[in-house]
């Protein structure tokens, strides 16, 4: 009878260890379970996400295509300011610091039209387009740069149309223009240009303060600025 | 006759010299009504974009509806996996490295739970909060800390709930928690919590390499980088 108990007990204990190692099997699997569940819910997320991405597209092109003619009709009006595009280039906060040799200055006289032009897709880039009246400087009468946002890497391919200087004028390192010659920096000229772009009229009646200075009325920055401070806890 | 000559020849400069200060007159008034025009049209031109912003909001709105069931499913599953929360946090590329104090590891291990709400409108803002456990070291089961972002001023204010620390513990300076009792820095550390709130499993699942190292998979850089350049003229 000592031995029955014995081998009872023996196999009450072998018993307990093969439930647990079925619980530590079970709950591996449960885990596994779990984390591909959370894949799937994953994916499923990115799904919305990108029906989103697309539905937002759809509204940037459709207020592209409304703002368009309103953008054309702005060119023409402009035509018969002068010196429009030039005096609000030079007035905006970052782009006039940058025209700071007197050549640049005599070449901005001869710039006729800015255009900002989004690309078919809108999400996949713009052209900055300057026309620009015959003159002794460069040969070209249009010159541009390309923005193309590549969906596959994230990356920004820039094209640009290459100034053709005459005799090797204005190509001064200090050039503004050389960033017509340039794709590997200052691209956040091209964002100040398409700033200047969506509301040209606020720099060209900006009035430069005292100091020559360049407090051009800047939009309210969205930079996040603490302000108050509730600490109590809240319920949420 | 003489005389006759020499005055009609005086009407006649009379007349040119009226007519040429006509002419700069016009001239003027040619220039305010351009001016007015594109004044009207900038108008209209905010308008549109008024109206794009309000679609694009609709728009977020809708898949922020779409998007909370399936956050809610995930969060039940989230349950299931053992200090899946802390794991994703102390491994993302950014938020890992601010968990440095052995208390905060201590602390972390009562997390149970990490949500990321979007405020109603969804561009007012967002909140974050943490769920602990029980703990010796605050007295808090939620940590939250809200951003709210200010239409009229283009500001945030941030109100949080402030921890109840238990006997000073964890007030340490370089604790990730400090954070909780602050509302004047670190603000990227919201967005880099976002981040983790919309792909946790990839953290979840990220190896340390050999060195210990931050070598997570973060998100390709939208950073613009150059590549390909077409140095000819093209007709756009």
């Amino acid at each position: 009878m000592g031995k029955d108990k014995q081998k009872k007990k023996q196999r009450k204990i072998k018993k307990l260890v093969e439930e647990d190692e079925n619980n530590i099997i079970d709950d591996g699997n449960h885990l596994v379970q779990s984390v591909e569940k959370l894949q799937e819910l994953q994916e499923e997320l990115e799904k919305i996400n990108e029906e989103k991405s697309v539905e937002l597209l759809k509204v940037e092109q459709k207020y592209n295509r409304i703002r368009k003619p309103v953008y054309e009709r702005r060119t023409n009006i402009i035509r018969d300011i002068p010196a429009f595009w030039s005096t609000a280039f030079l007035k905006h906060s970052i782009l006039g610091g940058l025209v700071s040799t007197e050549e640049d200055h005599k070449i901005f006289k001869f710039l006729s039209s800015i255009t900002v032009e989004q690309s078919e897709d809108v999400k996949s880039g713009y052209t900055i387009i300057f026309d620009v009246e015959p003159n002794v400087y460069f040969e070209n009468r249009k010159l541009w740069k390309t923005y193309t946002f590549l969906e596959e890497n994230g990356h920004t391919k820039i094209t640009i149309s290459s100034i053709q200087w005459v005799d090797d004028k204005g190509v001064d390192d200090d050039s503004f223009f050389r960033w017509f010659n340039e794709v590997n920096e200052h691209d956040e000229i091209g964002e100040a240009i398409k700033d200047l772009w969506c509301d040209p009229l606020s720099c060209f009646h900006h009035e430069e303060n005292e100091e020559g200075g360049d407090d051009v009325a800047v939009k309210d920055s969205k930079d996040e600025v603490v302000e108050d401070t509730e600490d109590q806890e809240q319920d949420i």
